[in-house]
């Protein structure tokens, strides 16, 4: 390819728009543009590297005996009836009509596609288990798209879905595919990932995990225990604490807290350190209105993923507090707390055991000291709704030595029991002629997401330094002043040399300055450069540096094939062990 | 692959529904399965065919240097306002609104979005000419989806953009594509296919043709002359009649035809040919209801590309003929004839210079005869609203040679001119520091289309016939009673063997009667089949059959993995001499 015929442009401002360097880079290399909020179109550049990225993929699902099929991007309404998911998914799903007005969505996800296309081949035990995969357009209605192409609406996703006759082979094949993602990312160049639990929130089952680039661009938090190597999503993460006893246990007493309303105000104002309070933090079912109020240590904050998972059939919002509900705003305690029948009153487990707390006095102004749970609210029952903290409580090991990280979501891996299979009614008859269930995994990849995240993780101030085995090109060929025969004619030599060993060259011999010669081939951060110049030539030599600067240096002119040929492939190596180890 | 594990159902009888062989085949062979009207999943067989297909058009747009890109599905309204298609598409584009209440579309096509990657690129007069091409889902909203893959809503569609300084650049661009196509279907294995000249319809532009596989099942029309080569689509086939000269003028004359509506009925009675007869078809203006008559020739039809083209911005639908609209159905004629001032008059061609011919008399039961254009409507003008006939006269050598096909359309290529680049404002300095507007060439292959085109020109009763070079595997490996040691360590053993030569196996070892594995082996398609059977082992030989029974031969045991790549590889090299010559 000709440097020159490139579609695209290159330019050297940071776009103001442009939160994250993957995402200023790839807009100033020429390979996205924006086309709505969270739409891009692909340039040159990106496509090859997403379509390396998918034949990785693709490679390591054919491995674990994927087959890779395809469904639609625009699926029938009817067909998420089946699985509940029509009416319990929120504005992300798009839905609209078609022109006889039938009812469709587009798909964000393809569980009730991967049942609808095996249900009638599954119908036996001795079919299982199998895997389908495919890569196909998503379309998630995000209410905020961010950061280019971290958090987008419409993307290729990898979406793999696996069927089993019981819970144990389908642990077997989660851990075979969980080292099928492990090789994926190495082979990707990615060597920062970590694979955490997680919340299967929409997509229902038990077991989950993430796999996270750390970085702390990342909008995920994960708490990592370096002692024991417990990992999570924060969003699912167990909130350990302990509650130490005073010996001595205060009276109830309230207390006139004038404009104190936050819980700093309120400690600082009692000299009470905030794990010595309990605070509010109300919300109301969208619904009917009603409040949901949640009594929560004053040090901690509240998971709303966990909430959510509380309350599966229900959205909740942040409450509007007003006069009529008998709240008041800032001092609700839970003790003489004066609600309606229908609120509803939550206890997160950090209160358990509270003793001498400060809380809201339900009356404005005024907040109580000497709280003690046991003795004043002995019926309170406790769950965990509080997210875990730096410094706190390892869940697992129980030492106080977790950790909380950024980090970017870049794969998911799903046990889904039988959610879907129960209700889409998809059985098959087991060794005994009995009708089962079967028990499915999904396993999912966005190509689009995957390519920013290895930019962030591989870049300077310049531009991306793609990992050889996704980069857009694997050899950049730069003509420094191609006016000069001399130059000009070793360079279209080397340019046919290259690409007749099965190299991929990009090849740059425009009438333009090394300057902007080599900025752009910075943008573009393909791994292998070789430069020819009057000056080289003058030496006889050509120079071969890597993108990463590891290695410079100056060949023969006639050894200048073999040794990009070696080098190429040593990069290719070195990606290719770590995905082996 | 092992047949056992492969995911997808083959059954034996022809389900109803399809009307077509190849659709039939598909869905009996477990190639794709009904989603909704016009929307299908992919099972692997069919996944692996159009991946091939896609990986023959991608080598060949690559060769004329396309450069490959991605352009979003859902598509902001505004892009297509630019271009003036929002409105003037009709209820095929699919229009909704996402969260934000922001209209957005399903990219049927991709033209503005190529304007809207390329604007800025294309700034310079150097960077002409360019070619940017993707592969991607489409979706339009077909009113009558139908016959499987032909005719679908959503489908994956290869389309490219050429972007050129001059109409000669352009035409010369053209023509490269237009053989690159030729080698695409060559080495997708139709042999069939013809090129022709085409309606540019809602693309505009002026020049444009389309892939024909010529078969009986069709949905196009096309006119051909063996006489000169002559090949059109019959929609925007010129249609050339001629009216002799009796020599005698008749009087126009009001005959009482009682009962007699059409055309045959009124001939008939007057005892005059169709081919002496003017007709009447009646349209109405969608947006006013105006009426819009055309006059032509009784023998023939109305072609309403033609006629859709004369009102670029009004759609024309079938009149409905009220009491108060003056006209008599049935008896409308151009003589006399009584209509408001915003009613239409059309005259076909194939009227002029009519002479003694018979009309509706304007008035119930009422025709005239003695008809004579030149001086009963003098002021008629004519225009080529007709539909060529079988017989009828060439628009190119001017024989009475030209005969009707149908065909299947696989492949269009149009030149646009310069209708998005002016209507987006896309423009590029010329040497002269000129902007100017660019002017395009568009090209697109419906992926799944042309897979269902292959399978109706390569099949039997019993299955698809694949070109080796789409099949899904090359080899069909049966054994035949896996239950007997010996064929089943050989059948094995070919297996490895065939695989680790790099060969792409199909291995059915099931315990099932040959008749269903040949069956199902038939279904597939697959052009090499080796059976190994305990028969066959008895003599030391395993069988070589091809798919189509070409080729029928017994090999030692020794030497079949030898002949195997051999059959292959003449396989292979049969399809690609044809694509190359």
């Amino acid at each position: 390819m000709k440097m020159e015929k490139l579609v695209g442009e290159r330019f050297k401002n940071r776009p103001s728009d442009c939160v994250i360097d993957s995402h200023a880079l790839m807009v100033r290399g020429g390979y996205m543009k924006y086309m709505a909020s969270g739409i891009y179109s692909q340039y040159p550049p990106l496509r090859r590297i997403c379509r390396k990225i998918e034949q990785i993929i693709r490679e390591e699902m054919d491995a674990i005996d994927g087959q890779e099929v395809q469904f639609p991007v625009v699926l029938p309404a009817s067909l998420w009836e089946q699985s509940g998911r029509y009416e319990s998914v929120g504005s992300e799903l798009l839905r609209f009509t078609d022109r006889n007005n039938s009812p469709m969505i587009l798909g964000m996800t393809h569980e009730e596609a991967a049942v609808h296309l095996a249900r009638e081949y599954g119908n036996s035990y001795a079919k299982y288990p199998f895997m389908i995969y495919q890569f196909q357009t998503k379309f998630r209605d995000e209410a905020r798209p961010r950061a280019g192409l971290i958090r987008v609406r419409e993307f290729t996703m990898k979406d793999a879905y696996s069927f089993h006759t019981s819970q144990e082979d389908l642990e077997a094949y989660y851990d075979k595919c969980f080292h099928a993602y492990e090789r994926i990312f190495a082979r990707a160049g990615l060597r920062e990932t970590i694979a955490v639990s997680s919340d299967s929130g929409m997509m229902g089952g038990s077991l989950s995990h993430e796999f996270m680039l750390l970085t702390p661009i990342g909008e995920d938090s994960i708490a990592i225990c370096p002692e024991c190597g417990f990992k999570s999503n924060v969003e699912s993460a167990e909130c350990i604490t302990e509650n130490h006893t005073d010996g001595a246990c205060e009276e109830l007493q309230l207390v006139h807290t004038p404009d104190k309303h936050t819980i700093e105000e309120v400690c600082t104002f009692l000299n009470m350190p905030p794990e010595k309070s309990c605070k509010a933090v109300v919300y109301q079912k969208k619904s009917m209105g009603d409040y949901v109020i949640l009594f929560i240590r004053g040090d901690l904050e509240a998971n709303e993923t966990k909430l959510t998972n509380f309350f599966p059939n229900e959205e909740l919002i942040p409450a509007s507090i007003t006069s009529e509900s008998g709240l008041h705003a800032g001092y609700i305690g839970p003790v003489n707390l004066n609600v309606n029948k229908n609120t509803i009153i939550l206890y997160d487990r950090s209160l358990q055991n509270a003793e001498n707390f400060c809380c809201g006095g339900n009356k404005e102004e005024y907040h109580y000291t000497g709280l003690n749970m046991s003795r004043d609210l002995p019926d309170a029952e406790y769950h965990d709704f509080a997210k875990a903290t730096d410094h706190g409580i390892c869940p697992c090991c129980k030492q106080h030595s977790l950790s909380i990280s950024r980090g970017i979501e870049i794969g998911n891996i799903f046990q889904l029991g039988t959610k879907y299979t129960k209700s889409m009614d998809m059985q098959y008859l087991d060794q005994n002629g009995k009708p089962q269930y079967p028990i499915m995994g999904c396993y999912g990849i966005g190509v689009g997401r995957l390519a920013a995240s290895v930019c962030e993780a591989n870049h300077d101030e310049y531009g991306p330094i793609w990992p050889i085995t996704i980069a857009p090109w694997q050899v950049h060929l730069c003509c420094v002043r191609s006016d000069d025969t001399d130059a000009r004619n070793y360079a279209d030599e080397l340019y046919e040399k290259l690409q007749s060993q099965g190299l991929e060259v990009l090849y740059d011999d425009r009438k333009v300055s090394a300057g902007i010669m080599f900025s752009d081939a910075d943008l573009l951060g393909i791994p292998v450069r070789l430069i020819v110049s009057p000056r080289n030539m003058k030496q006889q030599v050509c120079e071969i540096v890597t993108r990463d600067k590891t290695v410079q240096k100056q060949v023969d002119l006639d050894s200048a094939v073999q040794e990009t040929m070696a080098l190429v492939q040593q990069l290719l190596n070195s990606v290719n062990d770590t995905a082996s180890r």
